[in-house]
């Protein structure tokens, strides 16, 4: 029976395999607003267990399982956030990240319980599955309320790339820039905070328009980011030195990736760089384990979408034209591919 | 932006609020059977991605992330498991604790997607819910497929804590024994394995008797191991020196667990003792993480079922008689808590 004592443990089988507990025990949390409710300050078991509506039976074990997973702390029987759950947990703070995990509770985590089926046929499992042909944007775009939240949620999860982009880009060379697929508009906001020499516009569809001139103003930054309505896929793009897109290219399938990298190197000026970011894959396909379970994201939301590594990317800059690229780290999962024109 | 660089990393947030993405990716590999495929040895990627029918959209990212998550590895095209995932998800081997995890993946992470409900309403979100008034196990044990299942699943989880409860309890003080809820019996069989002079009786519902009955003999103990028919809930428990409840105690409400152990306590011989083990909570309820999620796990699949703390379930054993009690570690997230009759 020695084995057992020598060789591998189930634990770490069991802790994955498992690990959809912790998870979701973290999505419920966001969803009921915990973090938003604990910023005001330590709360009493009973207030906290009451406001938040949460049934006796379990709300203990509930509110102890936050604390042994770290996102809350409890002395007596006072409940308080954690650093970083205070930080990115509260949706009153600009550094708010929930967005992303309201709309993995609402949405993914339900999809992904299709997985299998995914990997067997290819085929999306998200809302397109009941509107087939349909873009996977199209639904999205039409409701103000989801439209608003994908946005939010999006500059959550981009926050801290945008800010290491608006550093490590070489910026002084430069003096106009455009954001693809803009959003709310936090990248092209943290590179004009950062760089106040440059001129800057946010390009995303018109419905976008209002929740990016809010964001911009309330930076500061409205007079150097001006919003452009346009579709980067159908529409020309602007003629600026630098053109950014975040977690854009991961939506689209290889001939439309390939498309979108060749149709920014027309557009660039003379001497101007093509930034895109996502979660890269590394390069052998066997450390960044987040950016493979995005790409499988992709697959659950999108008919053709996919991550890839950095040489892919740099690859598809090439064929298109470009003299040069590199691939640089940002913040978390996220890394920078640059490629630069003649 | 300093801040940024010195406070907090919305990392930890990010990977467990989408750690159902892992959790999920491993139990489609679970159910897709890749483990008990590559148990045969390394296979090149096109003829792995052929048999297990993945379309060739995403098996690439499907095969790495599990890469990435240590659970494959991948040298030059070739994949093969990794050792944890070699010994513990090859159906073939004794040792599969994968039951567990097919049924994770076919019942609990969809029932879990109602976290919340349960959260503010108490109510179990398993197939009970269709069912009101059911006993949890009625439905389970009505159909021989998925009762096998549970049973399997229930002994692949319990192995190491059941070894270690044949080695670490003071067997040489007893000659009897019986195991409330024996299931397949991999507790009993464990028990009579090491300790050659003890007389052993599994219990559960006659349903089990023939499951239980093909493991004691393919592990060579029937002779001193018997299956007793019997709900541990409404009839007789056996006379004996020592009783069991393994991943028992936590499926029922406070005054079903108080009754269980008196009813213990009335059943065993003088000077027996009672070994109950779950995935106990520590005492100050901010550790056990895994303990603590199991209890909502018991809130999503039971009527009134939750987790407890060693000095909880010392506590139930001193009310109901039990002399002196103590509570140890056993392997992975579970413990022993025994009592001592006078």
């Amino acid at each position: 029976m020695s084995n057992v004592a020598t060789g591998p443990s189930p634990d770490r089988v069991m802790q994955v395999g498992l690990g959809f507990w912790a998870s979701k025990a973290l999505l419920s949390a966001v969803e009921m607003g915990i973090f938003t409710e604990l910023a005001h300050g330590p709360e009493e078991f009973n207030g906290l267990a009451g406001r938040l509506g949460l049934h006796p039976r379990a709300a203990r074990d509930f509110l102890d399982a936050l604390v042994a997973l770290g996102f809350l702390h409890r002395t007596q029987d006072r409940y308080c956030n954690a650093p970083d759950a205070d930080l990115f947990l509260d949706r009153n703070k600009p550094s708010y990240i929930g967005g992303m995990l309201e709309m993995a509770n609402a949405r993914l985590y339900g999809f992904w319980n299709h997985l299998t089926e995914a990997l067997r046929t290819g085929q999306p499992q998200n809302e397109s599955k009941s509107d087939a042909g349909a873009s996977p944007f199209t639904a999205l775009y039409a409701d103000p309320a989801r439209l608003k939240a994908f946005l939010a949620a999006m500059s959550g999860i981009s926050h801290g790339a945008n800010l290491a982009i608006a550093r490590q880009v070489p910026w002084t060379k430069y003096k106009t820039y455009a954001d693809l697929g803009t959003a709310q508009g936090d990248l092209a906001v943290q590179i004009a905070l950062a760089n106040p020499h440059l001129q800057g516009i946010g390009l995303d569809l018109p419905e976008v328009g209002p929740v990016f001139e809010d964001y911009a103003k309330a930076n500061g930054v409205s007079e150097r980011l001006r919003f452009e309505p346009g579709d980067f896929f159908r529409g020309p793009l602007p003629a600026v030195d630098v053109l950014t897109m975040g977690h854009i290219l991961h939506d689209w399938n290889l001939a439309e990736k390939k498309m979108l990298v060749s149709k920014a190197y027309a557009a660039l000026n003379p001497g101007g760089a093509l930034v895109i970011y996502d979660a890269v894959i590394d390069d052998d396909r066997s450390k960044n384990a987040f950016g493979l379970l995005m790409s499988l994201n992709m697959l659950i939301e999108t008919p053709g979408g996919f991550d890839y590594t950095g040489a892919d990317c740099i690859g598809w800059m090439k064929e298109a034209g470009f003299r040069d690229a590199y691939m640089e780290h940002l913040a978390g999962p996220d890394s920078m591919v640059v490629g630069f024109k003649e």
